[in-house]
């Protein structure tokens, strides 16, 4: 694919459309448009030109632009990736959503709150609750990260054990697809096969496939009560295989968590704050809720036996609110924490079934201590999803490469032998496209590149990322 | 599209590649297979030929030869489809799913089974009830619906307000897509974001993207605890609008049904049995479960008081199986029972925001009342869907076809204008396909149609279905 660069002439169009105030040139004010949360300069890539347009029928007027002058889009949320899926890697131009952050409509009868991609996850989150209502959707990132950003990765987070991932609470999605149409799948029908099921190809398609200017989430009545459940293990093995017992003991906890010892011992460090039995080699974090105060009680109470009779050191309970919030301090900060360890690393999201985590975490023990390097973990253990951490250290470029390709190459082996896969919530973005290639068979490759094909003929958007460049 | 005539060379083919015993030509034999459960001549249609397939790679050679003689499939599963997805409108192949219905792993640590299209829904419940496990899929066809026929048209059913509709339980599908070739998309990873969401693209497209050969379900904890209310109410409209109120509530019920009086009417008829109360204006149908007694008994308690409170006359609560069958036999029987009062019908399948339900309902009285026919209603409340059923009674062909254009007309545009589709549950099979070309803008269609002819260019896998012929 040849694509042109972005002149004065684009640069004129595009003022024209958004009004100039929302076209920025300058080097110093595109910088923080230039990469993500990756930390590794590899997946930085300054833009040409970034744009912040304030509603859809200017995103149409810049897609059919990009279309005409064969220049890239790559939109953009808040920042928080963690596969370079909102860095533009080819440069072109970046679509900041930043100005599009209007709560359109809390819808407290239906439970619906339709709301522009723009919005931080945290301000869904505390509109929901203001109304008594609970968005289930709770990524790390919510404080910072777009509602938008979420719906293009797909998000995981803490609660998707019993509540799903993003695309659950998806209903309804307005896109500019990537010849400029505007078009509206979903809304607020609870039920809908009226046609194919448009609205979960585009959530996770990381804007490859249009970009989504209103979405529909589904609100759900606030759980009563909630309690949190910090159980420290002296090893992450004994740890871990509570996690397949936990899941088949008949109830479904909202969160299960765990972090390993290195990762306790970072979040110490960072949160400077002494952490419960910060030396045990592994933490199980849990959460249930309900509206019924026996039902959680009978439910921690289940949970924290399975772990006194399976070897765990300590079961503590937080039944109110602040000390809830310390446990998940603790988890949340595991990103920012991880660089007090290493200010560069490359945090992977691999996912496999549950009953294989004992075996995966024991594969990056071995991997580690091969190649002589700290691996970090810590993850949604409920739900397989491992976020193992290679820490780059004093390494010099070239070891730092070759570090990270021979640990990927083995734990990518290990992830498919246990039939896991790359990415459990973060996506693939630019950083996993040539693995996911690697992976696929050629058959798989070619139904998602027919289908990328048939709605960006020219490959305007965002290309290179999921897919490779051909 | 041009489409070719069946001819003796493709039946020995046929054979060649499924066996003799596998091979269907005889009209008595392919009867069958000429229709589905939509009672309309309108909707029959003899098969050229009937194909038996018993695994993919028979399917993947029935595919090609079926694009290199441009013959079109129609796949079928348990034949209870509502809008004749799986009747071969144009002629050509039905490619019939039983012989492929085998259960082939139950994994009780990871919570999943690995099944065969072509067993039966209500086998699936029964061997993960055996299990102590969940498989919450529950359409009213159970014990005839193929599972494989459950995720082509995204069945719905009874259990959807709390668990979500089929595609929610669907983490894995083996595929033949229509170019022959046999991939795999998910597996037993319960968060997967590595590439487009295939799979939940491939639900709900009611064979006309692939035709799916394995399917991984996710299976949950088998509720302790089960409660169903039957409350019936001197009126349809005072019991609607309970609904809303009960959603609103802070509890999700499991099930939230309705039956207007010629429902209930016919239910008595056809189960040859006197119901509680069949003289009331309609019944809401009401079922919570829970891993705790006592919330199972605050929830049910809390619905029973709301709808005290807002004119029920009386609230049963069945708390053992044997009540609890009787009550869901009358709700469950509403496609058979319907036949009582006229063996031809036109059962709609509309859904609407939960709160428009009323409005929805009374437009529906007006409608019928207009054209003096009887339009009885029944339906999942708690996901505002509607089964409205135009009835034939003695009406002569000509003022039937004018009856049900008339009505459908007004129907879907009152179901439109409060925010509604076409489909909740049923599909659009070759039933709706008109009315969704209608009702849709010509940048949706355009989305539906380049997926279609980027994964089926020859338009040879069940064509006129969802999409209208061009």
């Amino acid at each position: 694919m040849q694509y042109n660069k972005v002149n004065d002439g684009i640069i004129e169009e595009l003022k024209t459309i958004v009004g100039a105030a929302n076209v920025l040139t300058e080097h110093e004010k595109m910088e923080m448009y230039a990469r993500d949360e990756v930390s590794d300069q590899l997946w930085e890539k300054m833009p040409e030109v970034v744009v912040k347009p304030e509603n859809a029928l200017q995103i149409s007027e810049i897609v059919k632009l990009a279309n005409r002058e064969l220049v890239p889009i790559t939109p953009r949320g808040g920042g928080t990736g963690l596969a370079a899926g909102a860095v533009p890697m080819i440069g072109g131009i970046v679509l900041s959503l930043e100005k599009m952050n209007r709560i359109l409509e809390v819808d407290t009868e239906n439970l619906f709150m339709v709301v522009e991609p723009g919005v931080t996850t945290g301000e869904v989150q505390k509109t929901a609750r203001e109304h008594g209502l609970l968005y289930a959707g709770d990524p790390c990132s919510a404080d910072s990260s777009f509602i938008g950003g979420n719906v293009a990765t797909n998000a995981g987070g803490n609660k998707a054990v019993k509540y799903g991932v993003t695309t659950r609470h998806i209903y309804g999605l307005e896109i500019v697809m990537p010849n400029g149409d505007i078009v509206t799948f979903g809304g607020k029908n609870v039920k809908d096969v009226t046609g194919y099921d448009i609205v979960h190809l585009i959530v996770g398609s990381e804007g490859t496939l249009g970009i989504v200017t209103k979405i529909w989430l589904k609100l759900m009545p606030l759980p009563k009560y909630v309690a949190d459940l910090l159980i420290p293990f002296a090893d992450m093995q004994t740890a871990i295989k509570v996690v397949p017992k936990i899941m088949t003991a008949g109830i479904i906890p909202t969160c299960l968590e765990f972090m390993d010892s290195l990762s306790i011992k970072a979040a110490e460090m960072y949160l400077n704050k002494k952490l419960p039995y910060s030396d045990a080699g592994a933490y199980i974090i849990c959460e249930v809720d309900g509206t019924s105060e026996t039902q959680v009680q009978d439910d921690y109470e289940t949970i924290g036996k399975l772990c006194q009779e399976n070897g765990a050191l300590e079961v503590f309970v937080a039944d109110n609110k602040s000390t809830q919030e310390r446990i998940w301090k603790a988890r949340k900060s595991y990103a920012e924490a991880i660089r007090m360890l290493s200010p560069v690393y490359c945090m992977e999201d691999i996912v496999v079934p549950v009953s294989e985590i004992p075996k995966c975490l024991e594969a990056i023990e071995r991997i580690s201590k091969k190649y002589d390097c700290k691996i970090p973990s810590c993850g949604h253990a409920g739900d397989g999803n491992i976020h193992a951490t290679i820490l780059r250290e004093g390494r010099d470029d070239h070891a730092w490469h070759e570090l990270k390709d021979n640990v990927l190459r083995e734990l990518y082996e290990v992830v498919y032998q246990l039939g896991g896969n790359l990415s459990g919530e973060h996506g693939i973005g630019a950083k996993r496209a040539e693995a996911m290639h690697k992976h696929m068979t050629e058959a798989q490759l070619n139904v998602l590149r027919s289908i990328k094909k048939a709605l960006d003929p020219n490959n305007i958007m965002n290309p290179g990322k999921v897919l490779v460049l051909q």
